[in-house]
């Protein structure tokens, strides 16, 4: 039986793309071998790189004036890769701090240049709860900016951008890592989106990157190559020889993403599954707290506490024991922490529901 | 039918490593969820990783004196890595350059800091068939020299180092990305040994590293972290989420590796398999044409000419339809290359052995 995976990361993968990828593991269309053990310059490959990075595109809706990428390793290099590429000397780049990744994002590139926080919504105890409104925003000069980041969702604390409003300057660069794909977003709207592949995507190892052509040109060339946004670009994400395995299952996830509807589809199967856990929590108020401000609750991470340590180790145990994986929040945060992405079945949601419902009865 | 796969890499993996993984990847050890599933904090895939580690360690006789680290991505990241972490501003880093992929090391290298090559076997044809002899090394002083970087085996050329002379001096660094654990070799010789993962050990996205920990001790801390081997080690290979499915799949391999006897029975088994090859080039030595001098001859890829490219086009094609596939030479060299790693097996050596005996009969 397959358990309930709320996991945040590596997450759960749809069944029926394991079951595609065990089936053809040994014998790629005929070919008498893996797809993982295929050269990334051979035809059979290079077919299905191709189809995953048109596919990246269709489910996006990425226009021409967009570039899509693959790059190897996630979200971590990303917060290296992008002040690498974009942060020159002279130039100051903007952080909109919402969580502990972003913190983290900063953190790396002030080891290539000069960081300017634009807003931070760190609370006097620690914690993040909201996303910040306009007048928090004080942003470096329009001259000097080199681009302004945003993690458009945080895993740790539970809250995501449901708009990314127009005062919101740029260019504009998205740390997407966990909501990439949960709904339809305007790529338009955003100089460089970056996303780790394992939430919503596929497996780990890999970063799924759209980059304004525009904005990908003003890029340093004096790094080295690999590190170069441009130069993967200009070979279609064959510069080096990717994690072609990794690329493969990104397109089965995207195939079974677009069978489903695509974003759209997305958006109203996460939001059943959001309210299906919410609910509970709010009906149970007395008993599930949770800080989170409702305006900025994430689709895709549902954080909350229990009255007692006791009750969550409790609530954990039980859960377990009903095939429910993954429910213990991040070690900085602590509490219950229930991730939704794109490939966790409203089943399961509603699985968990039922379970936090009856809980609540039991030891409220 | 298994086809004889000769690829360059990504290339062969044990069919009893395929197996297994299809045979678990929707349900490890009873969990419910495939080990790609797993979040790289749980028990079970700790596990995984750590027995990897481990067996790095077991297989290649690392002593405690070094670390044994796994990173994203390929050699080329390594190439821009190595020196982020250890040229330092005013140091030199030292290239021997016996073929394109050192080349390539050299220039990303030189987008950090101070490059010297020690020596260069490039040939006034542009072509790389030796490696170069004492006297014609030229080390920068003790004083200034940040590493010494060599290639151990050259994938496109077809040479490999059969011995690590004493007079090549250090700190020695080693890309073996084509002939890990392809035979034993004395690690302790080395202050660090990095390769990509997609010959000998496993599917692309991951690269194995083996650092001498008063090395390791000397690097940068004023770069990103996440490029930090430093940091890596010090985490366990932890400091983010690793490629863990790559990872497992590593596992697998060297578990595989041990049940063959490890670097001492791959050494036998790949001595075997490149004797089968390399005899029938001798043999006819006026059809089958191979620059390569004798002493510096590859155990993983075998690199040769046929009369004509029509021939060689000819070659090809019936190879194929006898199910051998990956012999067409590198675009930048043109001609035949069999790579023989790891999990080629001694029968397709042997076919593809029987097979060009014939076709130089019906042909020569």
């Amino acid at each position: 039986m397959r358990a309930h995976n709320f996991n945040a990361g590596p997450s759960a993968l749809p069944t029926e793309v394991l079951e595609q990828a065990r089936d053809e593991l040994l014998d790629f269309q005929h070919s008498g071998m893996s797809i993982m053990e295929h050269s990334h310059r051979g035809k059979v490959y290079e077919k299905v790189h191709t189809e995953a990075l048109q596919l990246v595109r269709e489910l996006m809706d990425v226009p021409s004036s967009h570039e899509v990428v693959f790059v190897s390793g996630g979200g971590n290099v990303q917060f290296a890769q992008l002040p690498l590429n974009f942060l020159s000397p002279g130039r100051v780049a903007d952080y909109v701090v919402t969580g502990g990744w972003g913190e983290k994002a900063v953190e790396e590139a002030k080891q290539v240049g000069r960081v300017h926080v634009v807003a931070n919504t760190k609370g006097a105890d620690g914690r993040f709860i909201r996303l910040p409104a306009e007048s928090e925003h004080h942003f470096s000069a329009d001259a000097e900016r080199a681009y302004v980041h945003v993690t458009s969702n945080n895993t740790l604390e539970g809250t995501q951008y449901h708009a990314f409003p127009a005062w919101l300057k740029g260019p504009l660069v998205a740390d997407m890592s966990s909501d990439i794909l949960c709904r339809p977003v305007d790529v338009t709207r955003f100089s460089l989106i970056y996303a780790a592949a394992q939430k919503n995507l596929g497996p780990a190892g890999l970063s799924i990157l759209v980059i304004d052509k525009a904005f990908l040109a003003s890029a340093r060339s004096d790094v080295p190559k690999i590190w170069r946004y441009a130069a993967h670009a200009k070979e279609g994400s064959l510069l080096n020889t990717p994690p072609t395995f990794a690329i493969y299952l990104v397109k089965l996830v995207l195939e079974w993403t677009k069978r489903l509807g695509g974003a759209l589809a997305m958006e109203r199967r996460n939001t059943a599954k959001a309210n299906a856990v919410y609910s509970v929590v709010d009906q149970h108020a007395g008993f599930y707290a949770t800080s989170v401000e409702k305006s900025a609750r994430s689709l895709m991470n549902v954080v909350f506490r229990l009255p007692s340590d006791a009750l969550e180790q409790q609530f954990l145990k039980e859960a377990e024991a009903l095939n429910m994986i993954g429910l213990k929040g991040h070690r900085s945060t602590g509490g219950i922490r229930a991730s939704l992405y794109n490939a966790t079945s409203e089943g399961s949601a509603q699985a968990l529901a039922t379970f936090m419902n009856d809980f609540a009865q039991r030891n409220g």
